[in-house]
């Protein structure tokens, strides 16, 4: 595994950035790729959405059971997307805004700046859109969400 | 990166699978997780959808473009969910049926019995779910995705 290229967003310190995309909607964010895989961007950009796999290349080790920024109760790691797992692989929904040469321009990048990216695929309703879910214990509005902020714990002391 | 566990599904061989979850919606499959990571499933029963993410690992190398199996063109491999990838990583979206102990029982898993997994992420409806989303090149009615099966073309030569 080796980053494809990384992504430029306003989110500097890990402190305080949206927990999940769409508490970033409004944010605009740049994927440079690295030019040797310029030619898989080949119709990218007739997505509207895409997803964005990434590396969170600042949490070092885990927690099997972690306290979620959503919730004060413990919950094990897999059912939380908390940073600090067994594999570092970050996921997030985003919307492209443009694809130039290398440069894929999104919103909603929930992400810190410098994030290496791994892999980038359509979105496909189809295939991702799933109609009805039930998601245990986040019991929390949307808007709860979009203005909830991150804060130190996940921080690598 | 290293596995956190194995998904045992009906699907043996590259050449006849489904294509993508909605495909195999029927077929149950089992993740076995190590049992070292056993106290992250905490709570994990309490959602109803999750994501896998997995190595594509009967896949060797890749090509920047490629035709995918929903189409007769060539598309840039970020614009597919083809496995032959710079970094052969898999996503599904997979229902789950039951968590016992290490073992997670799911439907719709369109994985290679087999295939080892990397990260187990909940579905959560208002991180996840795109209301209006197109999706480019893909022409395809949902029946025909789901009948749609796999041949021979990412299998290793």
């Amino acid at each position: 595994m080796k980053p494809i290229g990384i992504i430029h967003t306003p989110f500097t310190t890990l402190g305080n950035m949206p927990i999940q995309p769409n508490g970033a909607e409004n944010s605009i964010a740049e994927i440079v790729l690295n030019n040797e895989f310029l030619d898989g961007l080949l119709d990218l950009d007739s997505f509207s959405h895409i997803y964005l796999i990434y590396l969170f290349h600042r949490s070092k080790g885990y927690d099997l059971k972690v306290v979620p920024f959503l919730d004060n109760q413990e919950h094990g790691v897999f059912a939380t997307r908390a940073p600090r797992r067994p594999n570092p692989i970050g996921l997030s929904i985003v919307k492209i805004l443009s694809v130039h040469g290398n440069i894929i321009q999104v919103a909603g990048a929930d992400v810190l700046d410098g994030t290496p990216i791994l892999d980038i695929k359509p979105y496909i309703e189809q295939f991702d859109k799933v109609e009805k879910s039930s998601c245990g214990w986040l019991k929390i509005s949307e808007q709860g969400v979009a203005k909830k902020r991150s804060d130190n714990r996940f921080i690598l002391k």
